[in-house]
């Protein structure tokens, strides 16, 4: 089964560095068009200990728009997930239409893990095998594109692997006791996959050995498999309505509005020495030692049952997703959600505003980071005046209680304002216009924002002032760098977590 | 704090009967205008143990309309919500806005009883209901109508109370340990009230000696508290929109359409005999017995961690809110949820139809009761042509896969179809439209329904005949007599319980 994955294929760092910009530019495009269709598109990654999986959902979630993806990683079930049927945790983790969702362990894993143990008979794995099958068809049935990624390592390659995961301090406790039966653990992987591997979700089997060969292997099976299902879907728009042309998905170019010269910040923000850089060099090196500080820290906190709550606001284009995922790199993916916030569901809309923040609360020992927060309610809709001045005006103190309440819990809550020039901000925006994958993430709200910065730069600093308490800090981020502004946040995220483990 | 709750107070019976027709109609002409406000309506109910507050949860969901009504028992926390800051479980619990949440128990249990049993101090004590006030001021602030509703006990009362539902078997284990506390208790929940008797969330203290007295009582605060909000919105809305006149709540009297002969019903419920019925004595005999053996029976089933799922589904009018009712005035409100199924939410919608489903399973040895269900797919969708033939199609064999891993988890799945003639259907659509508290539960549609009453019964054949499976089987209820249905449905889940316990 495996031994077209055991070729030894690699991928040289120059072939790779050529065909990394196309292969992100077509699949953020793809993902772009995958949000106007009524159908979700699940993506289950599996394979063996040690084989990047975690490092693949991290690349992943780097090259497709984050605010289109959730990843889940199952690990050990919750009592409320014991009290239901099995797939109960599975169905709370279904992407919604026209969304993406990365499932880090899945289905597959509790059937394999106690078969290989002896814990399950092999007429139940087969039922077990069956039942998955019914489940991924059914989906499917409904319009899920579902494609399965096993990641396959050779056994001394997987020796090696869990090494060095071991010297970085980023092994799973059950590495070591599941390589002893690396012989059993792949045949029973194959046979699950045999039995699985459907047109209705199918499977690809990656040989995992070279980063570059995996992740660029996977990419490409990712971008296919879209490709080609928003072709027919287009197809079937077009027959549906003969009369009216079909669309391509791909939006039309955006107009450029003509620049403003904008008024300074705030007096907070006035504070914040925009001029500090990084070289190249210095962001290299520092960089990698935060984030190894960090991967160990982040298992320190899980073994101590301590969450971490992020919020990450700021200024449009001020890096505020490639500042998180700098962050996330360095935690493994069963530790840690992003929590993208956007505009309400209906059912969210229905309740507080802080219902929709409190239903995304981590449990003991992982962590959320909010990609946007309950700050909402005092900056856009402050300025915006989707909330009234008495609305707004009580929120500073509902939102210190609420903190207060994390950090009397146990959470480590910190704030980051990634803040930037207006002019920089005019520089980014034109970027952002002409290269191509970056094209999504400009819109015409984004230039109608930017003409209110004065309004936002006090609404920034009112909310700085009153919600920066010794149990959950404010930073404010110097983004002109993005270099300064990443090892900054990393650096502050390390002392805050040493001083408080 | 209590003295004006111990005088004694009661209500004859001939006083309650000629008092509660019009208090019911009242309460659900206002939860009717309640729908379409923008606010939600937080009924906490809390007091002494074996104050009556479950059968006063119990006459509130008879009296209101249950569709806008979520009942939460808050007992012990599962490690989800122990691994959150202790809100979060509350914050799951709230209302959207239309609807009313009724809470029993509430954030006001877990500070009483640690500071009774001296596991808090007296100044962590006073930090808790501190806490307490300012959420309840910030839920109110955003527009909730709160009130709360304390029922009272003489110590005398409380004794012979407890005694008494020892023999009916109906006892919750720390009930008799608390009342040896009964004065501490009482000074205790003294403070605590008066501590959070505001004006954004007012207590209510209820003596709660006899039924009659209480439940009255607390139905007359209800009624006040939600008619003069309803009062105060309708007067915002006419200042609001001064140009265009202020309407009354009341819906429009209904217009009467032709009555059409209809085709008698399918294959399988032609043979359902409709003439079954039962003497009012015979009814009342047998409804207390089996809802005596049932309410031990949940008991039994939360003990051995047994879950049940019950399914109701029936013709309109054929009299399914009233038999759930009779169903879980025998269960311990903290042991099962109803949940009603309409129209999904936009979240629901975005996912796979059986998601929403799944979302509402019951934790082991709690019962989730479902008014309509995922048979929706076979009979509505089917019939209105909302999903494609070969949607419904396959839903069959989706719909047995789904009962049948609720079956493997140890739930006890059980469906009811509750059936009544076309001509019953026509004398109960007549007398809704007359009886003025009946109003509300008739609309055009369900006229337009009736007249597919042959494409329905092709439908309701066909999901019995094919969803019908020992694991998950449908019962046909015979539904011309209300009180022969009751009975035979209370029967059919008390022997199925015998039979599986």
């Amino acid at each position: 089964m495996f031994k077209n994955a055991e070729l030894g294929r690699t991928l040289t760092e120059a072939r790779y560095d050529a065909a990394i910009p196309k292969l992100r530019s077509s699949l953020l495009n793809a993902h772009f068009q995958l949000r106007n269709q009524k159908f979700p598109f699940i993506i289950v990654i599996s394979g063996a200990d040690g084989a990047g999986k975690g490092e693949l959902v991290h690349r992943l979630n780097e090259w497709l728009d984050p605010r289109g993806v959730s990843t889940f990683a199952f690990w050990d079930a919750s009592d409320e997930e014991r009290e239901r049927p099995a797939y109960w945790r599975f169905w709370r983790s279904l992407p919604a239409r026209g969304r993406i969702g990365i499932l880090l362990g899945s289905w597959y894993t509790d059937p394999i893990i106690r078969r290989v143990f002896h814990k399950m008979k092999g007429r139940k794995f087969d039922a077990a095998l069956d039942r998955i099958t019914a489940f991924e068809k059914m989906l499917a049935a409904e319009g899920a594109l579902i494609i399965k990624l096993w990641l396959h390592l050779p056994k001394a390659a997987q020796k090696s692997r869990l090494r060095k995961l071991e010297r970085e301090g980023r092994i799973a406790p059950d590495d070591w006791k599941h390589f002893k039966l690396y012989e059993r653990f792949t045949k029973i992987s194959g046979q699950a996959l045999r039995h699985t591997d459907t047109l209705a979700a199918p499977w690809h089997i990656i040989e995992a050995t070279d980063r570059r060969y995996r992740e660029h292997t996977a990419g490409r099976i990712i971008l296919n498999a879209l490709t080609a299902r928003l072709k027919l879907a287009d197809a079937a728009k077009a027959k549906a309505a003969a009369t009216t042309p079909s669309k391509s998905g791909k939006p039309a170019p955006l107009p450029v509005p003509k620049p403003r010269t904008l008024k300074p910040a705030g007096s907070v923000l006035a504070h914040v020495n925009l001029k500090q850089k990084l070289t190249e060099e210095a962001y290299d090196q520092q960089l990698e030692e935060q984030q190894t500080r960090l991967a160990k820290l982040v298992w320190g906190a899980y073994e101590k049952k301590r969450s971490m709550v992020l919020v990450f606001e700021g200024w449009d284009a001020a890096g505020k997703g490639s500042a998180i995922r700098r962050v996330t790199q360095a935690m493994d993916p069963r530790l840690y959600r992003v929590v993208g916030i956007a505009a309400p569901t209906d059912e969210e809309r229905a309740q507080h505003y802080l219902w929709r923040f409190w239903r995304h609360l981590p449990r003991a020992g992982t962590s959320t980071i909010f990609d946007r927060s309950w700050y909402g309610r005092v900056l856009v809709e402050r300025v915006e005046k989707f909330a009234t001045p008495e609305q707004w005006g009580r929120a500073y103190e509902e939102i210190v209680d609420f903190e207060h309440q994390l950090a009397d819990h146990g959470n480590i809550v910190h704030k980051f304002w990634l803040h930037i020039s207006p002019e920089e901000q005019l520089r980014r925006f034109k970027e952002r216009q002409t290269v191509d994958y970056k094209q999504y993430k400009i819109t015409d709200e984004d230039w109608r924002n930017r003409e209110k910065w004065p309004d936002y730069a006090r609404a920034v600093d009112d909310m700085v002032v009153r919600c920066n308490t010794p149990f959950a800090p404010w930073t404010l981020v110097a983004g002109n760098d993005k270099k300064f502004a990443r090892v900054q946040i990393l650096k502050t995220i390390v002392q805050r977590l040493e001083e408080t483990l």
